[in-house]
């Protein structure tokens, strides 16, 4: 090998560095469970913000690495959430992902029940994986579908709730939130507006990695 | 159509309507000639430094809508911000996008150039479709081939710079701008370390949308 096919790790190494330094001087170490993903983000947006703005339930992380562990199945809102998550860690986890967007079944039962296509790939999620990881990094009603089945029974392994935006977007974190507290459902959410299928991406693979970590410790230096 | 079929469009409208009236109050009021571009950058990060960072050649918007009408293909830098590219608006303009990243064919010659898939995926984009729209949100190394190309006689019909990240990323994008400017190439770049895939998707779409209400001026009211 070249020396040049190591310059994307080394970028990555000198980059988490620059954000542990910054964040330090900032006051806004994050604590060591929620290192990994909250580093991540930032990687992911430049955005410090992400310090302040992710919120994670107790042992939030700790949980959804046993998960991966186990084979959870993780379910995205967008398809750029899904093609954005890590293919090479998940093989090492032998995990596997999905989006159910552009599902024609999805598509049938939205124009059905006359919803949107979020709210039915949600439905959906949930009776095909209903221990899975959901994921939203785009529509707070497949925030709202899921804090519902939540009230209703469901219970997934982890909910990541990033949707972005102006309308609807700052309650239905504080809804999914309150709803994930309430019923002992680990999630993991940025408050405010901000988000997105990249930051939803993002803390994916923060757990990827953690999870591929603890079974070959010589694998990444990502903290 | 039952009336929840409309709330996204809804949504979206009300969202454009608060995100112009606070860039009026923080004085940030973009002309009219970069709007769609960065009020849809705003609408995916709810990041309103972006009013600050993005910087346009004189006239790019207007020249990439006319390649867009004239066909240009969008050629982007991760399977991301192609996945986040919109299918329905690029199919009015009868356009394409598509990445190289997974070619493999990229893979080998990134191996054997002793380089990465990111610049191998460039090179070989800059061959097959020389009068592109290349758009890079990820890889800095993707934007310095193409200033390279451009010192070497390349004329895409846009550049779309914005990789994010802390090592190499500011500078990469300060390069490629003044390239551009120097040789007469349209770009659109955000200076500083923010960008990202889900803002290359944006700009692209922006200008789809741009390009497609022109043939259809009933089509969206984005602005």
């Amino acid at each position: 090998m070249t020396p040049q096919h190591h310059l994307p790790a080394d970028i990555e190494r000198t980059s988490i560095r620059i954000i542990t330094e910054e964040l330090d001087m900032m006051g806004l170490t994050p604590p060591p469970e929620h290192e990994a993903v909250v580093k991540r983000v930032i990687h992911t947006t430049a955005d410090f913000d992400y310090a302040r703005n992710l919120r994670f339930t107790p042992h939030a992380v700790e949980q959804a690495v046993k998960a991966l562990h186990a084979g959870a199945v993780i379910v995205t809102d967008t398809n750029m959430a899904l093609a954005g998550i890590t293919k090479p860690g998940l093989a090492k986890l032998g995990g596997m992902a999905c989006c159910y967007m552009a599902d024609p079944e999805v598509a049938a039962a939205a124009k059905e029940a006359g919803t949107t296509r979020a709210v039915a790939a949600m439905k959906k999620a949930a009776q095909e994986h209903p221990g899975a990881i959901l994921t939203v990094g785009n529509a707070p009603t497949a925030l709202l579908t899921i804090a519902e089945q939540i009230e209703n029974g469901l219970r997934p392994a982890l909910v990541i709730g990033v949707p972005v935006g102006f309308v609807n977007v700052v309650e239905s974190k504080e809804r999914l939130f309150a709803v994930c507290e309430k019923h002992g459902v680990p999630a993991i959410a940025a408050m405010g507006r901000k988000g997105g299928s990249n930051v939803a991406a993002a803390i994916c693979n923060a757990l990827i990695y953690s999870a591929a970590e603890m079974l070959d410790p010589s694998a990444r230096g990502w903290k």
